[in-house]
Formats: structure tokens, sequence, C-alpha cells
């Protein structure tokens, strides 16, 4: 019987060098990574975030399955984490130092190597959206603040009041930050985190990824942050793709996306090995933390972090569904 | 006397490898690529070009010689090119179709892995200095718009009136532009070109990086292009250094400036042959153009460009000097 599987396994992988390779997705999507203790985290608010993570999944995972492009199925799912109140990103995102929700986006297709992104807008319900306008509608690849803003009103994009992106909760962060950062005490973890992004392999074999994201509690001076800087929190190309969450700017200064593709491209880095050194090593070794997820051309995937918790959920190459908060689960 | 010499080099390499190695400094500075025919540069503006490039060179030789860092001689280099109305950045820079003179810069050093970068900025006489400041003053990496400039005024940086960018040729290319697009014509790459940088190695073996651009005449929506973006326009790590220069889109979908470094860092790709494989093949098979420079820990130099020209000039680790427009001088 095993002799007569692997023969039609042999049979198969020689019938899909010959012609198409046998068709394999993959998709992992994160939530922010940070110092989520299983003390902070009620078992109620865990299963609604839970129940959010595997809806983002379906939506992409529903692209995916139909033979859709993997540039579609993260947009989807970004798009659902953008809408839950749960995440720091579209709604739920954290608030600036003025009061605002800030937020930064981009999305990146590995087919074409194509790239859209946005950074510092206040109006925009869905800054993936708008981040993946920019890539196909616009001739640019970044556009930043009021600017973004015309530009998506001028392709007929509606604008939400800002209102829209409130939820109690952050207003509340945003006030206990103030006075942390009066009295000069450090900010807890949860109001720097919370990113969402997401990566997927289609059958076509192309790899996309996108990334959301309110940036930081309390922000000021339109400070951006990795999340819509191609490169350094959202990378895509022909083998790899990598959304990242963490502390932004070590995750800029180490260009941290595609570093990680450099070393699986370069030097024939197994995925997961590129990914630890990048994030559990590099990472650290300068004073940052957190995490990204990546695919590789084989559906291999990758979630690593250095924090106590990031929130993922991932469908393999081999179909099997999973969702974890802390290590191991 | 050849095998006394050899001797004499064999022995130093020993003392180098024993002690300290021998100090190497070198040094490559851009002014921007583009279509820059013959015909259509006057020798006098030729002349004062490459005066200007030669200030720079000087500026930042003044540094390296005096055992000083790569950090001050690529800022230092750069602040005399915003100076110079001759290229786009600073005084001179394109304006935006909003009449504006609109500036992007950024600086890496690559001891420590630091970055400094600001965007969209209006009233900053030398962005590179605020590009530094953003790296040194404050936590973040990244400021863009007016919360840039509240960080400017917040460190006691002076701000100029707008008009100071002002020169009547590049106001002159924003009418034509205008009308151009109006009509539906392309514009010349003149009107795109001229971005600023530097790359330098100094006596302790450090590498740093600097761009400075205006980015394109007549651009909209708070566009962003790849001079401030860490990794696509600008990257400095231990073992190598780029500043880019041209059409930024393609340059931050190819994250360029890091993809030479992590070739030469991966594979083992000698400098040249990475930064001709970026510049000369994936660039153009996007459907870009441009160059960069750049500079490896041993002193090696590059500077491909797949367009007419490139203003640069240059110290080689051996001390020779050279400014040179088109290909070969």
């Amino acid at each position: 019987m095993r002799s007569a599987m692997l023969l039609v396994a042999v049979w198969l992988g020689w019938v899909g060098s010959a012609a198409a390779a046998t068709p394999v997705t993959a998709m992992v999507i994160h939530g922010g990574a940070g110092t989520i203790s299983r003390e902070s985290l009620t078992p109620e608010r865990e299963k609604v975030i839970r129940a959010d993570l595997d809806r983002a999944l379906d939506a992409g995972q529903a692209v995916l399955g139909a033979g859709g492009a993997a540039l579609d199925a993260v947009t989807a799912a970004v798009q659902v984490l953008e809408d839950s109140p749960y995440f720091n990103a579209g709604k739920g995102a954290v608030f600036n130092a003025d009061g605002v929700n800030e937020l930064d986006s981009a999305v990146m297709d590995g087919h074409g190597q194509r790239a859209g992104a946005v950074a510092g807008v206040h109006r925009i319900r869905n800054p993936v959206l708008l981040a993946r306008a920019v890539m196909e509608k616009s001739p640019h690849v970044m556009l930043v603040g009021d600017g973004a803003e015309a530009f998506a009103t001028g392709i007929g994009m509606a604008l939400v009041d800002p209102s829209y992106f409130r939820t109690e909760e952050r207003w509340q962060q945003l006030q206990d930050a103030k006075k942390r950062t009066s009295a000069g005490i450090a900010l807890p973890r949860r109001y720097y985190f919370g990113t969402v992004g997401a990566v997927a392999l289609d059958a076509s074999g192309h790899i996309a990824a996108a990334t959301s994201t309110g940036g930081m509690t309390n922000k000021r001076w339109g400070r951006v942050g990795d999340a819509p800087i191609i490169g350094a929190g959202t990378w895509a190309d022909a083998g790899c793709g990598v959304s990242a969450t963490g502390w932004g700017e070590f995750f800029i200064r180490l260009n941290v996306a595609h570093d990680i593709c450099a070393r699986v491209a370069y030097r024939g880095d197994a995925l997961n090995d590129a990914a630890d050194a990048v994030v559990m090593q590099r990472v650290p070794e300068l004073g940052g933390d957190g995490g990204v997820i990546a695919i590789d051309a084989k559906g291999n995937l990758a979630m690593p972090f250095n924090t106590a918790g990031m929130y993922r959920a991932w469908i393999d190459r081999d179909g099997r569904r999973g969702t974890a908060i802390y290590s191991g689960h």
C-alpha cells in the first residue's frame, strides 16, 4: 500500500515537473505581537479575538480555495482584521498624541514585484484597500497624509468620519499613556502592538503580503513605523513573503521583511532559519521586539516572535488549520 | 624592487591582521542620474556642477581625512549639495503640483545600524540634518510632513521660508510639466532626477549613507519616493552602503539599496557585480531607470547607472579622486 502510494506520489511528481506543479496554497495571518499575558486576556476576550482571526483566515481561504490570487487573499484577510475592533488597525486603532487615529498600510504582490503603501491617513476605513489602490491605480508606491486621502477621493473611495475608528478602550489607553509619559513611566507593550497582517501563496505559485496598523499610542511628529515601509514591515517577491509586527523602528533599521527573503534567496537558508535569525537574534540584539509571519514558494510557513505572544492563524500547505496566541498554541 | 614592495605589502598585511587593519577611507557622492545629454549641458553649467560636486567631496574628505566618522562625512557632503541650486535637493529642488518644494531625506549609519528619515517637509533648509536629528534625538526613524517640522522646531532647528528653495528654472519646469501633463505628454527625465547622495567608509571601518531629494516635478498626493525609504534609496550596514537616484517607485519595489548589500553579505557577490545586477538588470526589467553609488567594507566603489549620465564624484581607497557625468568620465 505504502509503496503504491509512493509510486503515485512519484508519478504525480513527474507529471508536476513535466506539466504544471501540483497546486499548493498556504496562508498565515497575524494580529500583533506583544506582552499578551494569560492573566490580562480574559477567556471571553480570547474567544472573540480567536473568532475574528478565524473569520480573517476564512476570508483569505475562500479566495485561495477558489483558485484566486494571493493578493486578493491577503487583502480580504486584512480587511476583516481592520474592521474588527480588537486589533490596532482600522477600527480600534490606537490614538496618536493629538487624539486622532493615524493609519498606515502596505500591500505587495510578489508576482510582478508590485507594491502600494499609505501612511498617516485619518479617514480611510480600510487602509489596505487604499494601499492596494495606490499600487493598481496610481503611478506611485507610497502616498502619505492628506495627499493620500485626496487620491482616495479622486478614485471614488468614500472617506469615513474619524470617529468611526474610535473605541473606548483605545481612548482610555491614550489618556493613560499621556499620564505615564508626563510622569516618565514606560508604556505597556499592548499600547504599541496589535498591527495586523497576512501572507499567502496561491495556486499559481504567487506570493503576496499585506500589513495594516495604527502605530504606537500617543505617537507624535508624523511618526511612521515599519508597516508601510516596503522591505521593513511588508515584502513579497517570487520566492518569499513577510508581514511584520513589533517595535517598528527596529524593523526598519534591519529591513526585516526583505532581509528574511534575501537570506532565503541568496544563501539558500530555510525560511524558518532565516526568520528565526532575524527575529530571534538580530532584532533583540538591537534592543527591539516583535514577530513576523512568512511563507516561501513551497508553502512553508514561519511565524517566530520574541515577545510573550503573537496573535496568529494559518492554513498550511497540507490544509491543516490553526490559531494560536502564546508559544506552542 | 617589485619583490621588495611585495614583501612590504605582505608584512603590512600581517601587521594589519595582527593588530589594527591599515585604515582605509573612501567616499562617493552623486547628484542624480538621468538623460543628461551632452547637448543639453552647456560647458558653463557643467563647470559649476562639477565645482559643486568637488566642494561636496571636499567637505566629506575633510571629515574622513581628520579621522572623522563616515556619518559626519556623508552629512557634510549632502549638505553642500542641498545648498547648491543645481541639484534636486534643498535649494533648487523641484516643485510639486501645488507649487511647493516638498523634500525627503534619509541617513543611515552602518555602525549600530541606526537610521533617520523625513518626508514631505517644506521649511527645512537641510533635510539631511533633520533626518540625522530624527536618528539621534528622537526614538523614531521616520517622521513625515508637518509633524516632522514640529519635531524640528522642538529641537531648536530654524525653519526657513518656503521661498528659500525656489529657483526660476525649477519653477519654469513645473509650468511646463503642468502643460505637458494636461496634454498627456511625457515629462523629460530631468524633471524627475537630480537626487543627491553620499556614501563613505571611515578609518574605523564604519560605513554611512545619506540621500536627499525634492522628488518628481509636479508630484501629487503626498507621493514619497525611494530616497527616504530605508532599504530602498538609502542603506548602510557593517559591510556595505548605498545611496540611489532614479525613478523611485522601481527602487522601492526592488528594495534596491538593501538588495545590493544583501547580495554582498549573503552570497559573497563582489560589490560591483551586486550593484550591476540590480541597477543594470533588475531595475530595467521592471521598466525603471536610475543609478546608485555604493561602497563596501574594503573601500571598493561601485557607481552603475542605466541612464545617459549620472553626476558623481569619488575618492577611492587609494586616494584617487574623480568627477564624472557620462559613462567613462
